[in-house]
């Protein structure tokens, strides 16, 4: 097989992870111990809009130290971006672009970290390249905190986003056993359509101290059940930790965190979180003292609580992709199998892109409880190896330290 | 001057911190050391309630893991309680029972660890029990979050939620960074009369990523100047981030908080918190995308992330209280001195428990930047060396370990 020599491409693109920049520090060390296939490792600025406006970042202008920090860097430290590009049969105006610079820089390498729709126009530009017969090789690779991708056994930054849920949510229950009489604290965990994160919280109780209720976008949600099931609690413990996806919705599919055309102090419309609007219930109608939480960003960007394991993990899938694409593999996702249980033991594998593009991977019903308001053994098997290990931050001065590349 | 001997009896009122169980701990170990004058160290269950309802933990018959534990374990980790005793010559019921649970056990050094509110409960006792003749040394053992406690440099509790606090702005700042064109991200910070928390989150500009725009309870706080700083700095940046205290309120004093009377989903008054308030109305009328954050109790709970600075210092006031009380001091707190600033140097002493109790501490005007948005160096200079270190928690199979004593 003849060896192909060119610049590599990297672009991060969707919701950033604590971790995303740990698959960017994989795929500069792996590229760079194949000299004989890449010359330079080029990073787009805010995914592919960064390449058609030939907006890059040059690893080899970079400092070590700034490289070293992407294993402790959260959100996107190239920049991301959402930007879903046409069908090229339709309207191929970017897809020109991307060629031209792809010739311009001599892309032979281009891999793209992100989720489904990221997938969706990695695969979309691979097809492009196929038809106009420019060589080059595409992989994708994943990153979630949402874990929904389909086809690998998790998503990279999953496990550290759980982490920080489970050992937060054990704070919060630890914090709430204070006061004789407490409240019904109400915690909304981000995931629209999938509820890997919200069920994270479960791994609380295995410390002791977690929520009693967990409310799951895979169940249909009924504010009667839930107010039932809070009083239930509430009666026998004086107190009740409920853990929420900002996703669930009623039987008709309604998200119950839609904006309810309320307006605010300043005569405004208000979005209004769902435990917000719980917490509001559980006060009105049950007469129970109750507070929200929202973890908002900071579930997705909390760098100073990483899973080692997500992280070594998240290096790896960096590291895969530019194997694969070396060896002139192309248009696929790399994929997590989990190869043995105990010992916990991960493969690194490919899938086609456009499969991993268009589906969404949901919590099976034999992770859920028989009630609705819970997750089984089997979810906390399954999720208990992918928090394991600390990835202790770099603090400097009591802060920690971030890259900070130059252009 | 004779000697004392009795046993020790030591509570936790008053909203949590994450260190206020290091107290406990620093507590613990020297009393220990003073076996002539100490034979048992007893704590109450759920503060002064727990004396009163003779609620009683007994240090000796707790495994030392579980003692070990308290310098990594949030909340209160022998519960808390808001409790006001009536003035004694009005009523002293609670005050009889108190006196005989004294008796009883043989209470002659009493210790409580809390805030304002919890100072004057230990005053007043201090009070009774010399009008009654009873001899008894009393120490109040300062704790709070919010550091209004006055006559102290600080108060144990505040440098691991500032460490808290500053860590997670840095990160949604640099998450924020990740789009091209970003929203206005507005995170609620509690402190309902004093800024100190609220003003801590200007460490993370130190880090190079913090918040632009900083609104304190000891400013009045103007919707339209709000808004026009937050377009300003978006026009300028394409995003901003704003840290802003739960307890702003307008020129008339009317917290922004405040529920407006408006109906959410469920048809319920909605309390709703400042910051989604504020991002809502940047929304409608900046017609800027923007989001809220509220931190809630995880800034007080976040073991996970304490300063170890904090943690010595929460121990060391504990050992403080146990050495004023064996020397007959009574009546008093314990506060630190900064008796040097470079190298940072704290001082432990005695101050009037009383004065202590009626006096709130807010952010003095030098600490706060002339627009009223922000803080200055003088703050930074001040709360730099209170988030020094870290204490590493103690994360067993991924999640933390905390105290679990018995009855």
């Amino acid at each position: 097989m003849a060896k192909l020599k060119g610049n590599l491409l990297y672009g991060q693109s969707g919701g950033p992870t604590s971790v995303i920049n740990a698959s960017a520090y994989g795929v500069i060390q792996e590229a760079r111990k194949h000299k004989d296939f890449i010359d330079e490792i080029i990073m787009m600025k805010h995914g592919i809009r960064g390449a058609l406006n030939e907006d890059l970042i040059f690893v080899n202008e970079q400092s070590e130290e700034e490289i070293e920090l992407l294993k402790h860097t959260p959100g996107s430290a190239f920049g991301s971006v959402r930007f879903k590009l046409p069908d090229f049969r339709e309207d191929d105006t970017n897809y020109l672009r991307l060629l031209y610079i792809f010739r311009k820089h001599n892309i032979r390498y281009f891999l793209y970290n992100g989720g489904n729709d990221s997938m969706d126009t990695c695969s979309k530009i691979a097809a492009y390249m196929k038809q106009v017969n420019y060589e080059c090789y595409i992989i994708g690779v994943p990153k979630t905190i949402d874990n929904d991708l389909p086809f690998t056994d998790h998503t990279p930054g999953y496990g550290s986003a759980a982490k920080f849920i489970s050992n937060t949510m054990m704070e919060i229950s630890y914090d709430m056993l204070a006061y004789p009489n407490g409240k019904v604290t109400i915690v909304e965990i981000m995931g629209r359509h999938a509820g890997w994160l919200t069920a994270a919280s479960a791994i609380a109780n295995v410390g002791g101290f977690g929520p009693d209720l967990i409310y799951l976008p895979e169940i249909p949600f009924s504010i009667d059940k839930f107010k039932k099931e809070v009083s239930e609690v509430y009666d026998l413990k004086k107190q009740c930790l409920v853990a929420v996806s900002e996703g669930i919705q009623n039987a008709d599919g309604i998200f119950i965190s839609s904006s309810s055309g309320l307006r605010d102090a300043f005569g405004h419309f208000q979005l209004g979180g769902v435990a917000s609007k719980l917490a509001t219930s559980v006060s009105s109608d049950l007469g129970i003292p109750s507070r929200s939480v929202e973890f908002g960003s900071t579930q997705r960007a909390a760098s100073h609580i990483q899973s080692l394991t997500d992280v070594n993990e998240a290096i790896e899938v960096g590291k895969a992709a530019v194997r694969a694409a070396i060896n002139k593999k192309t248009d696929l996702m790399v994929i997590m199998n989990r190869v043995s249980k105990d010992p916990y033991k991960i493969e690194y594998k490919l899938h086609d892109l456009l499969l991993c593009a268009n589906t969404e991977k949901k919590m099976p019903k034999s992770m859920i409880n028989a009630k609705g308001n819970g997750v089984t053994q089997e979810f906390i098997d399954y999720v208990m190896p992918l928090i394991q290990g600390e990835n202790t931050p770099q603090f400097s001065n009591g802060i920690q330290q971030f890259s900070k590349f130059r252009k």
